[in-house]
């Protein structure tokens, strides 16, 4: 396996950090638009892996199919793992195949929301762009898998899991994404790429409900606390548009799909700000002579998150509410999770824990293509695949030694 | 009286409509970084006023004093009006000067924020750059009428007129704000200048105690709900850094000065999440290769206040709330305030109603300026004049036709 990543920020970084722990690649070129950064993140894996010459840099520019499939064709790519932001996903998505690869993202091409009724009814939804290629790639052969970051990814797995082995009836499949991560030195400083979030948070959240499909509500509808393990405690979620809504009825049997996102009031309170001045567009406007988007304007007011993992404390959890009638017939409630440490992925990786949950997943997928224990041909999501050896090879101490959690909750009282 | 006013926003457009209704000065000058922006309210004047000659446009650069005091000399003019926003106090401030004219504003010189303890202590204050030039323009004979607007302004008349007029002993003069104005077609849409609202209110807010002196709050501090008159009614008011708390200490005896703006919550969350995101700041930041001050980006992604009157509804009230003991020797509470209802801005000079009010008041001033009926030397607020001829001038059916009211309000319960 020859891969090509693009995309060098926090994400992309530590995919090659996580990557260089593993043998089952022959090599990996870090790509991106500003070769200094994809150089730095080179830079930093030699420094902890001094032996390993697997690691090149290259630049790449992620908005050119022609450019990717170049760079796909000059170092021999089997693989493209996409690390950038979503704008970019159609190109390299293209590129990929037009270059020979299979290709992996943790993030789908974008959305547009319905022209008249956005906060009822679906318009172009998250991925349509990428599965309305399936039938090609079946016929050629290639593989397209799509959403495996940790959400969309392992929050996947997690439900094609639950599915097969603790449920004969799912009433609802439902992410639950909370952390408490705190950064030292600063008032406000998300440990996501604001760009993503602004795009997720404020676009209409999408439900998928068996009798109805999918369908949209309000931003930051249906506030909800969720009680997070590992000492993370309540925080406010609310419904957001995520990959998972689309992904999981398409190969999975539930009644209901929704995620739901631990924003925190705070946070909530900010993007709805930014919303109201239209300081989250991103088409540019023009200020004192020259041309910006606003919402590049944002992320370039905030810190960089790849850079904060020194300062950041707290732990981040992603999982899988699962509600239905377990394999006995019994109302069964559980909670899927992983949880990281931030201390635990700067000791282990030198990346905050943020960027390192995302980016663990993919690596285990690439694992997994490589030794053939996962196969298949099409733009598939992490639920078209068996679940049990993805969370044994995540959780092993021969693997990536980063464990999962089935937390058995209270069954929900039954409906009146 | 030959009048130089430098700026053609949306308060400098409203100054030039309202003045064209009256005769008191020989010219007056429109001049703008944008000759554009100078012409086309000339031309709005020329329109309802075709046979008035007395209107010029010019293009100034607000920043040199140099270019301001050429400006003065080139027009002849006999009194600089200040209608930029309070970044360019200084130069406007030193150029009118250099150039031999008397000088008005609406705003004062910049504060900056105590270096160590910017929530209890007063750094540089408002207005501090220019009052140090006191003496100066008293050995010259010249007059600068510092803060002459409506807040600063008639906010300082009406203090001044409570004083002499209605209390025997003040215990507060406080600057009341607020307003129930709606932009249709807008979910948010400020009035006024946002980088002027974000510069006063993201301030340490000022507070004036007669034993205390000046002395700073976090920003945002002591919400309170104030019933305003005209159909307005309750709004939540908080502490704002303003030039009423300067300026009135100076010339008028009270115990306490304070200001408060009626934001609502909305805009206050609006401005909070500004400042947690770092967009309130007015330094450069690099977007992709160019560089923009976020604020600037901030007011590029909202309307142009100027340009919302046809759009906006409703009224917006400035006002004095005045506490103490009566000339009889009782508790006394009055609310002294300037109702605008936007429809009649409208309708008599084609201007909204929130910069139509700022803009009235210089006017007024002017026209006293110019009649001798105020005449001073040195760097003087409002409160230095006697109040009793610019009330009058201001509600006068032959003067400018705004009323003011004075309500009488019931006094606080003593003290336990």
């Amino acid at each position: 396996m020859r891969i090509l990543l693009i995309g060098a920020g926090g994400v992309g970084d530590a995919v090659a950090r996580i990557a260089a722990r593993r043998s089952f690649f022959e090599s990996l070129v870090v790509s991106d638009y500003d070769l200094a950064r994809a150089e730095r993140t080179v830079a930093a894996v030699r420094e902890r892996h001094p032996d390993d010459e697997r690691f090149r840099a290259d630049r790449v520019d992620a908005s050119s199919a022609e450019a990717v499939a170049e760079a796909v064709r000059r170092h021999g790519a089997t693989h493209v793992l996409n690390a950038v932001d979503p704008r970019f996903v159609m190109p390299i998505f293209d590129g990929a195949r037009q270059g020979g690869a299979d290709y992996l993202d943790m993030a789908m091409s974008l959305s547009r929301p319905h022209p008249e009724r956005p906060f009822t009814e679906t318009g172009v939804k998250l991925g349509d762009e990428q599965l309305a290629q399936h039938d090609a790639y079946v016929a050629e052969g290639r593989l397209a898998l799509v959403g495996i970051g940790v959400e969309p990814g392992l929050s996947d797995v997690f439900a094609r899991y639950a599915v097969d082995h603790l449920f004969s009836h799912v009433t609802e499949l439902g992410v639950r994404d909370g952390a408490n991560l705190a950064v030292a030195g600063y008032d406000f400083a998300p440990g996501f790429s604001i760009w993503t979030t602004i795009e997720e948070c404020l676009n209409p959240p999408v439900v998928y409900e068996r009798d109805r499909g999918w369908y949209t509500l309000e931003p930051f509808s249906e506030p909800e606390v969720f009680d997070f393990p590992g000492g993370i405690g309540p925080v406010e979620c609310v419904h957001v548009e995520h990959e998972e809504v689309l992904l999981m009825p398409r190969w999975l049997d539930a009644d209901k799909v929704t995620f739901k996102y631990g924003l925190g009031n705070e946070f909530i309170e900010v993007l709805k700000a930014l919303h109201k001045v239209g300081l989250d567009k991103t088409e540019p406007v023009s200020v004192k002579g020259v041309k910006v988007s606003p919402r590049d304007v944002v992320a370039a007011c905030l810190p960089d998150p790849a850079t904060l993992g020194d300062a950041m404390s707290g732990k981040t959890c992603a999982g899988l509410l699962v509600t239905g009638t377990g394999k006995d017939g019994q109302p069964r409630r559980v909670y899927l999770s992983h949880v990281v440490d931030n201390a635990d992925s700067m000791r282990i990786d030198g990346a905050q824990c943020v960027v390192w949950q995302t980016a663990l997943n993919p690596v285990v997928a690439l694992e997994l293509l490589a030794s053939g224990v996962w196969k298949g041909t099409g733009v598939l999501g992490p639920e078209a695949f068996d679940a049990v050896p993805f969370l044994d090879l995540l959780a092993s101490p021969d693997g990536y030694h980063s464990p999962w959690e089935l937390n058995e909750l209270e069954p929900e009282p039954s409906a009146p």
